[in-house]
């Protein structure tokens, strides 16, 4: 049987710690497969590597410890109660794996990824994989400004020789990743390895990568009703979008300077599968009182035959560790898949889970679950 | 040119009102084509019958005159009020073909579907039209009894002789245009076409069909938001609907022995997009305060990962006039194309229009999508 | 210190359990008083008993265990976890004097009505009780046929006695509570002591009684913004309503038959705040899978100056045993008060809390709250 | 028969026209007096002035005459397309009243003041009325910084001698008004009569002003709910709200100087209502397509008995000039009403229209309504 490392930056965080605990749960039969996308028929064609297989680790810099981070989650009504201490010798079994994640206030240096790269080596040795997918759960940065070293390879090993590497930490990690090998999936808004230099080291590691942003929940439900509007020739005028969220991403999306990279992802769909840009606001709001619930509140006004007017308007009220938790697992499943099969660079089969796919302008939610399915019912003897 | 008549069964009703001033006013200029579905580029290489080419007639048991329902419309705010006065000379024309509808209170008799088979083939002839499609906007009518005269086509043949077939209306109306070699649009409910007695003779008569029940408003939302839920592996567990309508139809629905084949053909969707029947209510309510606007609220409850219960509603605002009568163009002009093209019997392609679509089970609009532009894809030189 | 009796008709359902549990977590400090209406400041001048001084007893038919149900309610989020553990010996040592409820199934008869009589008397001396509030939290009922023994006190002794009184449940309860001489509060839409020939024993046995139907959710919102709108001069042409309920009594309320007086009690407000009844349904439905939770969609569309037309809709959300339970423990307290300072018959000054209160035509919230805490603003020195 | 002045600062405006063109309407019949508040019966004993005897004039900036912005106003569906043509005489009359307004962008003069007094004086003189009101009805202005002469009157006068005063136009009005004896109301955010100096000057004219910021929509639902929870002592935790503007004022508050009083005029009430001060943003967008439409949401999450959590949630979907237009006349009637009976300074009987209301901190509607009407039950003899 083959084991796939599945490496979470951020590995503390309510949406990893529910994707491990979750894990657990599933393969031992206490938890149902619910949210698991890869469980549907029309992926056992491809035999991907079972949740089963999946074996964790990770870095944060946080120092909550995976069990208290449950606990938490259990008590705020995201998990059931019973789990976390059900499994809780297991979650520690994780936690001794995880590693010091990167502080990356300062300029990154070649140490500081080096010590990243190790760290996943080490993992892959001692845990005996074939592989690792690394998967960004991060918190959202601020936009970096554009530097020399992001565009061209070789700036950028110099910049890292020299300690003085203006790149975000998420791409610092993904370039540690790419260097041992590793595929990524960039979960979160965040640069990654978005950066053309190391889009190119990907391509010279023969490693696949997924990302950006995964779609969980708002930005879902617009991906299935907008391509409504559109089939129907419905002219949308405006798309009013409110956001509150009351968890740790909450509060740093409540700084503008981190919000924009969100705001400008989520925008982006809309337009594509509109045809054009309707008025209208987009907000997210930091509600500490909601917890890990988010609530979403769209209000879409449109013009119809004649000239008639008329709105739909929804609510979306759900926990985002539950949403993102079960795509992770999906995602390294699927990664892990792409890299088997000789897959690399972006993976645009992927734009299904991601709410600015990489590698192709679909966002609309059928044809992205086409797409996925079809490259998932390729028979596997395609494999190496 | 060729021209394509369009025969609306209940002529003088708000969507055939709407559908016919609205030909009027985009052919002319006056308005444009939102809303309407072949209009899109997609539709292009199927070289359909342009609005321009429509020739509109029909049947109504109402005699209040076209212009005067054009009047009301607007006053409702559902039509520009500048738009009757603007093509009242056209209205008139119109309003000079629409011939007496059927009282099926009775049975129907041999003398009926002549008469109404007449009207059919005295309009083609009188317009000079290639082709004429029926398209039944009628009210929705009670679910009819089983009779052996439903099944077999030499028993409706003796019971229309004997004066004492029990079919309803809207079979009646499908009788006498299948006769007359015209192509059917069941947009309503009722059951049209569907009695196996006339499936045969669609066949016989070599006519193409489609229907039914338009899917213009709460419907619609569903089949674009069930698949996501499905394809998400999210579990719902309850679907709970309520729909207030003010118009005509909201009465003739408010008595539940009518209401029964329409709420049995928007259930059935969820069921097969789901994979399962969730729980939940599914009302239609009559509140003639609304006129004819119409207001849904749905509210899904569903499940995700580990057992967290999360919730969409929606509430969809709209004209069900604005919403049916560019389908109603829509449909005359595929349904034409498919009639010039050889196609006998229903056309499930056309499935992206219908709650309750014939020959198929496909209820996801986007996959009923793909399936309509398909075939309006292939080249329009198949002809013959 | 004085120790009042609440004697719950139900006491092994959500509502009763809630209040159960919540009062030994109040008293013990476990939890706070959010919810609990009388422990507002307004309340301080009337020196109302406290809620360490309620004692617990009740009927029930059911035999589920008060800590089962507790367990059940945690299980579904309604109490926090850890309650039920912790106080299980004191809702043990509330179970041991709970009594067999009645069977109303066949008629009622003088054993029945004597038996439960004891029960209350029992229960007072036991305990060493000043007095005891009988409190209705029994299912709902059908709304009973008229018989000769409602209207007239000597018909319904003599059908007693010959065992064929055909009175409902509730109303024996509350017959037997006044022949004890207990205060009454119906809480539910039960008919309790509303009977002609109740109401004058209740003023024979000199006891208050209040009611009916407690006003938690969707219609304590209606009593909030009807009044707006009349304020206002909006003219409110329809407003629709959905309950969806999952709880026992949702189940109760699917039978058309039972709903009905639950539909009444909520619709007549709505007419007596606006001055007129507007259009719109008003639906009540049994969602299986929503279980203790509630949800309430309410659509006002209302007309104003030179004939605008707007609208309000709201969705309500909410666990019925968590908003009920407090006010429980209010009306004990605030009809052991009226008790105490003489009062007899109907006390609408609890108009408050019910969607159908006895003895006053205002529906209005603000009123409602003004009358009630006008009364209790008056210092308890009038008290014997 | 009096006749009374109202003149309008912003009187081409949506909701100046819709005053002026709605009471013509009421006034001839030609339309119903719904949202007209005093045409209550709790208002009779009042004897107001009559809608019929109010005359009006104003200044604007603008140029787009009255019948103009009337047409505009049906075409947008917020004024029924017959009233602007059957009232263009009268509209045009009114027109020849109205005065250039005032450009503030330098500072305000003593030429300014006088000119603005000498039309408020020769508006009365010209029409012989008994007295004037002047309504504020302006765009939102940015809150002004705070200078020496908002404070003192002496120094007002010698910055309005040197052409230098720093207050803002909403102000230079209130002072012309003052001067001129004229009541006023302040029926927007902006500072207008509050400063302090102008309070000393209405005080030393002897008349009265009232303000600020007419509660019509969202505002209007916050304080018939919030009074709701504080009552049920239910703890509100967050309550979210966003604001969809589409016309005029929408334009002026997407600057956000423009919106900061209006943010906070929004804010204050809610805080005074619960008690304490909730989470959440309030917002408030511009978003051109709604027109003169307003769409509000509001998330409401509150804590109930034991912790349980809740929410309730509502969508308010007006017009802002039909909402606005008939407080306009009640306000005008109710403080010609206070002038006449010697009431000087600010009313705050009159809370009930404001969302910062003066000379109060009550903010619940229900209160509001209450103070309102005892005040105009008093009998009318009381007048001099």
């Amino acid at each position: 049987m083959t084991r796939v490392g599945v490496w979470l930056i951020g590995a503390r965080g309510s949406v990893a710690t529910t994707a491990v605990l979750g894990a657990l749960a599933v393969r031992s039969g206490a938890s149902g497969r619910t949210g698991c996308v890869t469980e549907r028929p029309e992926f056992a064609p491809a035999r991907l590597p079972g949740i089963g297989d999946l074996v964790f680790g990770g870095h944060d810099v946080s120092e909550t410890r995976l069990c208290k981070s449950a606990e938490r989650l259990a008590r705020a009504g995201v998990l059931p109660a019973h789990l976390p201490p059900a499994f809780a010798d297991e979650l520690d079994r994780t936690e001794r794996g995880l590693r010091r994640g990167l502080d990356a206030a300062a300029g990154v240096g070649r140490r500081d990824v080096d010590r990243l790269e190790a760290d996943l080596r080490g993992f892959a040795e001692r845990e005996a994989l074939e592989r690792v997918v690394v998967v960004d759960l991060s918190s959202t940065e601020p936009r970096p400004e554009p530097h020399a070293e992001h565009g061209d390879a070789d700036a950028l090993e110099a910049a890292l020789d020299a300690g003085t590497a203006r790149i975000p930490a998420s791409s610092a990690y993904a370039y540690a990743a790419l260097r041992a090998g590793c595929a990524f999936v960039e979960f979160t808004p965040n640069t990654g390895p978005r950066l053309p230099a190391l889009a190119r080291l990907a391509e010279r590691s023969g490693v696949p990568w997924a990302g950006s942003d995964g779609k969980t929940g708002e930005t879902l439900v617009k991906s299935a009703l907008a391509p409504m509007f559109a089939a129907r020739a419905l002219h949308v005028r405006s798309w009013s979008s409110v956001n509150l969220l009351g968890g740790g991403d909450g509060a740093t999306l409540a700084d503008p300077v981190n919000a924009e990279s969100k705001l400008a992802s989520k925008a982006r769909g809309l337009e594509h599968m509109l045809g054009h840009g309707p008025d209208g606001p987009l907000h997210i709001d930091y509600v500490p009182d909601l917890g890990d619930a988010k609530v979403a509140w769209d209000h879409v006004s449109f013009e119809g035959f004649l000239g008639a007017r008329m709105t739909l308007q929804f609510t979306w009220s759900g926990y985002d560790s539950a949403l993102a938790a079960p795509l992770v697992l999906d995602l390294a499943r699927l990664t892990a898949h792409a890299h088997r099969r000789g897959r690399v660079g972006p993976v645009p089969e992927l734009a299904f889970f991601f709410k600015d796919p990489v590698g192709t302008r679909e966002h609309g939610l059928a044809e992205q679950w086409r797409a996925l399915t079809s490259w998932c019912a390729a028979p596997a003897e395609e494999d190496e």
